[in-house]
This record gives C-alpha cells, sequence and structure tokens, in this order.
C-alpha cells in the first residue's frame, strides 16, 4: 500500500482531556444575560435545567478538562473516528490539492453529536436525573442523545422539528429503537408549542422553547443542547485533538481547514485544537444561503430559541423568531451560533461563506461518487466550499493542503438527494425583507463594543 | 484503557490474497450441470454473462488467490473493518462469555457486499465490459454494486425485489445518488418478469432471471451476482483473515462462530479463514423459519433463480420457485445457499438453526440499546443465535468465546424495527405444503449420494 487512503489511531489514543478555547479568544469574554433581569447570568440561572457537572464545564477557564473514564469508554465503542485522504475526489477534480476529511459518520448515530451526548448524559445520569427532554432539527441530535441515555439508563423525550419529522421518518424510528418519545414540533404538549401553530414546519429555535419548558416544569428531567453551549464545544474538541495526531501520521499541516456551521459544535470541535496549538491554517465556516447567521447576521446580544426562554447570548443573529425554509440540511437551519465561534468570526479568525443548495447537493453526489460515503446535507456544504479551494489550489498550482469535517452519513437524508437528482430541490435564499423583519423582533439588550 | 471495545488493524493489514476453500472441501467436488444438456458446465457455459478473470476465480483449486493492487486499493476505502468486544452486551446478558463480533457495517454500502461487488466490476471493467446488470433484495447488493461501479466506470442496472423496493425507497435513493438504475421485481422489461406478474412481492429467484436475461442480451453487459457462487465467497475472505488477526490481537480463540446465511457469502467470508487454519470452534448458521433452507430444504441439484436460466447447482434447496414471505431480512429470502457452504452443513461440519422474525428483531433491539449500533434484519439472526450462546455459557458457568458477523446496519429497515416496536410484525413459517409443493417442482437432475 504505498499511498494510504486512511490514517487510524488506536482506542488508547482517544483524548484524555477535552480542549477549552475559552481562556484563548480574543477580549474580554461577553457574559450571558439573564432574560428576567438584563443582568449577567450565573450558574444558578442554569441550574432550573442542567446539572451541576454541566454548567460547572460550561463557566469553566480551564485551559483543559478531564474526561471521565466511563464517558472515555463508551467513546471507545467508536472512537478514534477514521481521517481520510480523498485521493478519489481529488483526482476527479485533477487538482494538485491534497483533500483529507475527518469522519464522524462511524458512531452509532452517524454524526459527530454522540462525542456531547455521552458526555451530557452521564453527568445528568449521575446527578440523579431521570429523563432529558430535547429539540432535534435533522434528528442527528435526537437520535444521539436518545443511544447515550440508552447507555446510562435515562428516558429521554425528543421534539422534533416539523419539516425534518416529515422528511426524515426513520431518524425518529432510530430514536424510538433507542427507546425515546418523539413528538413533532410544534406539538400541543407546550404553551411555547402550541403559540407556533402558524408555523407548521416548525424550527430548532421553536423546538428548543418546546423542550427547555417540559424540562424546567419536572424536577427529574433536564435539557439538553446539542450545540451553541460552550461546553457542548469542549466535548467536541476530540474531533480536532485526533485529527491533528492524523495528519502527523499523514506528515502533513492543513493550509486550510474548512466545516459546515448550524449552532457550531462539529466545526469548533475540529478546529478549536489547531487554534490551540497555534496553526497557520486560514478558517472557513461554509453555511446554508437559506440561513446565512454568519454572512448576513447582526452581531448583538439575542435569545438562544424562539420564545425567548434562554439567557441572552452575544453572537451573530438572524432574529431569533425567524423560521428558516424547510432545506434538507435541518442542522444548520438555526438562527444564531455560539457565542466562542461568533466571537471569532468577529475578530477575523475565521471566514464564513454561504452556499445554496444545489450547488452543496452536486458537491455531495460528486463526493459520493468518487469517495463512497453519502454525505449528510449539513455536510455538503463543506464539500462544496473545499471543492472551491481545491481549484483555487488548481489555478494557483499550488499543492494546498485542505482539512474538513465530514460530521455525518446521509443514510436518513436519501430523499433530499431523490429531489435532487430529479431536478426539483429549491434554493430558498435569506431576503432583505427577512433581514428587516429580523431586526425589528430583537429583544432589548446592551449593545456589542 | 484497561479493557479494549475495539480491535483495529491497519490499511497495511489488508489481506492481499483471498483465501479459496475448495481445495479443502470434502469428497470430490459436484460440478455445476448445463440447464440444457445435463452435462457438467464448464468455463464456456458462463462466458456469456461473466469475464474470463471471474470464471477463472470460479473454477479455481489453488488454495489462494491474489487480490489485485487496484482491488485491494479500493478495499482500503473501509478495510480493515473493526472487530469489537460486546462488553455491554455481555453486561446486560450477564453471561460469562465473551462475545466478539466483525463489523462490516462501516462500508460506504453498509454492508460485507462491497468486498465483492468492487473486485466483479474491477474484473468486468478491465473485459471492456461497459455496463452490469444484477438483482437485490433488501438492497445491500445493488447499493454495494452501485458504488463498486462508480469506481471503475461501469454502468449498473438493478432489478430489486418488490417488497423491498417498497419496504426501503432510500436503498433505491442510494442506488441512484452512485448512479445506477433501479428497476422493481418482477418487470416488464423481461419475459422472466412478466411470466410472474402473480407473484407482485417478487423474489431473489426472479431477480436473477431478470437480470441474467438482460446480460445474456447485450454483449457489452455482464450479469454480476451478489452470493452463492464460489468467486463470491472467495472475495468475502477477507472478512474471517482481518478476523483471525483481530482475534490474536485479543487473545482469545473462538469457542463458537456465528453467521447468517441467507446466500451464504458473508457467512463463508468469516468461516473459511477459521476452516482453514483448522480452528476447533464449532460453527452455526442462522436463518429464517420463513425461508429454511438449511435446516428444511432438500440437498439435491436445483437452479438458482426461479427461471431455470442458470446452471443446476448441488445445494439444499427449498425449490427454485419457492416465493419465501416477504419478512424483512430480504438478503435472507433465497431458496438455495452456496454449493460450498451447502457441503459442509451436509458433511456435518457446520450446525444450522432457524429463527423467527420477531425474536431476531427482540434481540436486535437489545443489542442496539447496549452497543449502540443498530442492526440489519439479516445479521439479527445471528445475534439471536449468539443470545443463545451467551445463554447456554451462563448455565454452564463457562467463559465461552463466541465471534459472530455483523455484516451490516439497519439504518434502510428501521420500517421493520416500527413494526417490531408496534407490535405488527408476523411471524410467518414455512409450512410442509410449502415444502410438499417445492419437491413436486423440483427440475429432474442426478441424485447426490
Amino acid at each position: 500500500m504505498p499511498e494510504p487512503t486512511k490514517f487510524l489511531l488506536s482506542e488508547a489514543d482517544v483524548p484524555s482531556r477535552w480542549i477549552n478555547l475559552l481562556p484563548d479568544l480574543p477580549g474580554e469574554p461577553l457574559p450571558p444575560l439573564s432574560p428576567a433581569t438584563g443582568q449577567p447570568a450565573g450558574p444558578e440561572d442554569l441550574t432550573p435545567i442542567f446539572p451541576m457537572g454541566l454548567i460547572a464545564q460550561e463557566v469553566s477557564t480551564e485551559p483543559e478538562v478531564e474526561i471521565p473514564e466511563e464517558v472515555r469508554r463508551a467513546y471507545g465503542l467508536w472512537r478514534p473516528t477514521p481521517l481520510f485522504r480523498a485521493r478519489r475526489l481529488e483526482a476527479a477534480l485533477g487538482t494538485p490539492a491534497h483533500i483529507y476529511y475527518k469522519y464522524e459518520g462511524v458512531s452509532p448515530a452517524g454524526s459527530h453529536k454522540p462525542n456531547t451526548a455521552v458526555p451530557q448524559a452521564y453527568e445528568n445520569a449521575k446527578a440523579g436525573i431521570k429523563k432529558l427532554a430535547t429539540e432535534t432539527g435533522a434528528g442527528q441530535w435526537g437520535s444521539s442523545l436518545a443511544f447515550a441515555c440508552s447507555l446510562f439508563g435515562l428516558e429521554c423525550e425528543v421534539f422534533m422539528v416539523g419539516s425534518s419529522y416529515d422528511q426524515k421518518p426513520y431518524r425518529r424510528s432510530m430514536m424510538q429503537t433507542w427507546g425515546a418519545t418523539v413528538h413533532r414540533s410544534p406539538s400541543d404538549l407546550t404553551q411555547s408549542g402550541r403559540s407556533q401553530a402558524e408555523h407548521p414546519t416548525g424550527s430548532l429555535g421553536i423546538a428548543i422553547s418546546e423542550a427547555v419548558e417540559v424540562a424546567a416544569q419536572d424536577p427529574d428531567c433536564n435539557y439538553s443542547l446539542g450545540s451553541v453551549l460552550n461546553h457542548v464545544l469542549l466535548h467536541q474538541t476530540v474531533i480536532g485533538q485526533e485529527a491533528i495526531l492524523q495528519m502527523e501520521l499523514a506528515g502533513e499541516e492543513p493550509d486550510v481547514i474548512v466545516g459546515c456551521v448550524g449552532g457550531g459544535s462539529n466545526f469548533a470541535g475540529l478546529v478549536f485544537p489547531f487554534l490551540r496549538s497555534k496553526t497557520s491554517a486560514r478558517i472557513v465556516a461554509a453555511e446554508p444561503a437559506a440561513c446565512p447567521t454568519l454572512t448576513r447576521g447582526v452581531y448583538r446580544y439575542d435569545f438562544g430559541d424562539t420564545a425567548g426562554l434562554t439567557p441572552l447570548m452575544p453572537m451573530y443573529t438572524l432574529g431569533h423568531d425567524f423560521v428558516p425554509p424547510p432545506v434538507h440540511a435541518g442542522g444548520l437551519r438555526y438562527h444564531g451560533d455560539a457565542p466562542m465561534l461568533c466571537g471569532l468570526v468577529k475578530a477575523g479568525a475565521i471566514e464564513a461563506r454561504a452556499f445554496k443548495q444545489n450547488e452543496t447537493f452536486a458537491a455531495a453526489v460528486q463526493f459520493a461518487r468518487s469517495e463512497g460515503i453519502i454525505p449528510a446535507p449539513e455536510p455538503a456544504h463543506a464539500i462544496r466550499a473545499v471543492i472551491e479551494e481545491a481549484e483555487a489550489a488548481k489555478e494557483a498550482g499550488e499543492a494546498r493542503v485542505i482539512l474538513f469535517g465530514l460530521c455525518g452519513h446521509g443514510h436518513f437524508d436519501l430523499a433530499a438527494y431523490d429531489a435532487y437528482l430529479a431536478g426539483t430541490l429549491e434554493d430558498p435564499e435569506f431576503s432583505e425583507a427577512d433581514m428587516e423583519a429580523a431586526l425589528a423582533r430583537l429583544p432589548e439588550a446592551p449593545a456589542i463594543a
């Protein structure tokens, strides 16, 4: 085998610590604000819905956080994940670029989401909680939490965004196979859901409100979030730590690192360890033109959910009650992004680009026909950006090293591929009118310098 | 990590040779017979639908066959596959048994089938063939061949068994994503299909007839079979060769080896290398009670397909025109089994057991909730047998080592899980009347001693 295709690590290489980028960030951290008082929210504001173990991780300023042995052992079910060199895609593009991808689709749920679902279920079980409530977009997060709950003996209740519930029925089956209960959101089980009957396709923001409402009312039930928060990004840094070791095995350093961004956790998980180790790579975030938070949003305090139940967070936002069009990349249909990630974009450390739905599926099909793996619609955005980078390298005649995060497979997204191949897939875009409407409804909050 | 969960090999450990068990088999090999003459069929009978490279492998009596470098490189996209120790399942069962499984679901198509699809596509492309026609049951084989054809620039035309076409629509989407054309079988495109209009659910036997008919009529098109034939079993022996190395890493030798049997290729792929290396393990084949070829079939010459287009092969058979009930384990709905495997069953080297549909899904759900991976309905039969073996070890108080083949994931089989969880899954069984009808319609052929 003169030209290896995969760079594998052994189970002993599963990281023993998570990397907390908070101490490395430029400027003073901007605190979340309590929705009730407008004052900085402290750990006590989070105790109704999160266990102390996770709150401690959320506010930690330590540069590294130890991974509990039970979590590390559960990670061993699928980690370390493989790093591939995309030699067949390189050949198909005729590019001198070297393209690498870190593949998280080998987890039981098929994406990076179990990296945080497992420690979240573990900390809640340790705290004596009996049930977790959550939202899910495309279903990757809900199925990951259902899987993690099955490992630690917790009940799991999932509010699934209506458009994805209809497009991806087998994600629901998967959650049920692992023992979870699944509701279509907006549901009539919560006040937050009943108030959104005019948005039957739902949104992540609405589903979050429903799950938070359920968790806040039941002392045995906590809430669990699959992205955005500091502790979620923290848990995902196992991805980048492994990728650094694997790029060393490959004997190369990335010139460009690319990921897709919905709430930001898979992106941060790949990128933050490279930032900690002072990479000189350009960092590119790919998002949908239908929900272009980083490229067209405003940077200010906004709620994390539609109903305004969460703390106000400093981030790029399209407005907390913006309901994105039902593109198939359900995991990218979020009005905001992780505050840590937004700060880096604001500081110019990360470059963002938005792509239309059809061009991302064209990239995904080209990838599938050369590399074999059928990507989820979310990382198809990263692949689109990678193909542009590889073409730029070809024009420049440079063997640039491109690394990207292939955060999940598309086994539950094939109706979207059907639509793409049939030529019936739409290309919705965010409009000026959307932006004006969003700005008019932003909550009162202090401006960010 | 004091207790490893996974035993991984590096890409350099992808086997360089396939293992041909033909020279090791007891007694004189029984030749296939020409359907036209009743005389032993030679290589020349196969040239209308197979390339010489594969025919040479089909009739080879060499103990090992070298794997072409291009095939080995394509294997590197997903091989070596992981071997897991099922520690959480062991704990859930409270058994002293050590349970290991070789997981083939990490391939792009999600099963062991690409192990043979890739060399078949390679040999056909090398021979100048432009298109491959094939059948598929649950869709694992068709999607694997579609994937392999996309790697070597071949067109691919798939006849998909009607019941699976209806139950698993996204397997069709997957094949189309890789560029294949898919027809519901029985179709009106072939004489073989038109003659079976009274069997709208179809069967593997009918779909084989359709694909063979298409290939025989077009000089640029060959036929490709996903199981049963010697060269297919040969290609699958990469599984068992890797498993032997991985069991060495684990420091254990199997006391029992278990696999599911449809046509026999995943089973043979795991078991044959162990037989070559003179394992002392008991070997157990698990099949569906709805299509109990090894446990209730008769051992004699029969056709491989419904229409009687293939050579007559010596095997256990339920009759070539038996249409099994539409159980969800579509890959096990075949009236016969690989002749090499049947000979070993006949000689008493392999023990066969049949299981009903609901008990296999109960085993699969228990597996998913402990190990994470959601199994395909086919290997759920193996898991059912493994749980019985683990319970027997518990009763005996013995730490027996059980190895089984988890030949694919169930991501496209979740409608079946829905039905199981809803309690609406049926338990069809093969009846005495089925057997009488089958026996009455067996072709004239010499008896087997």
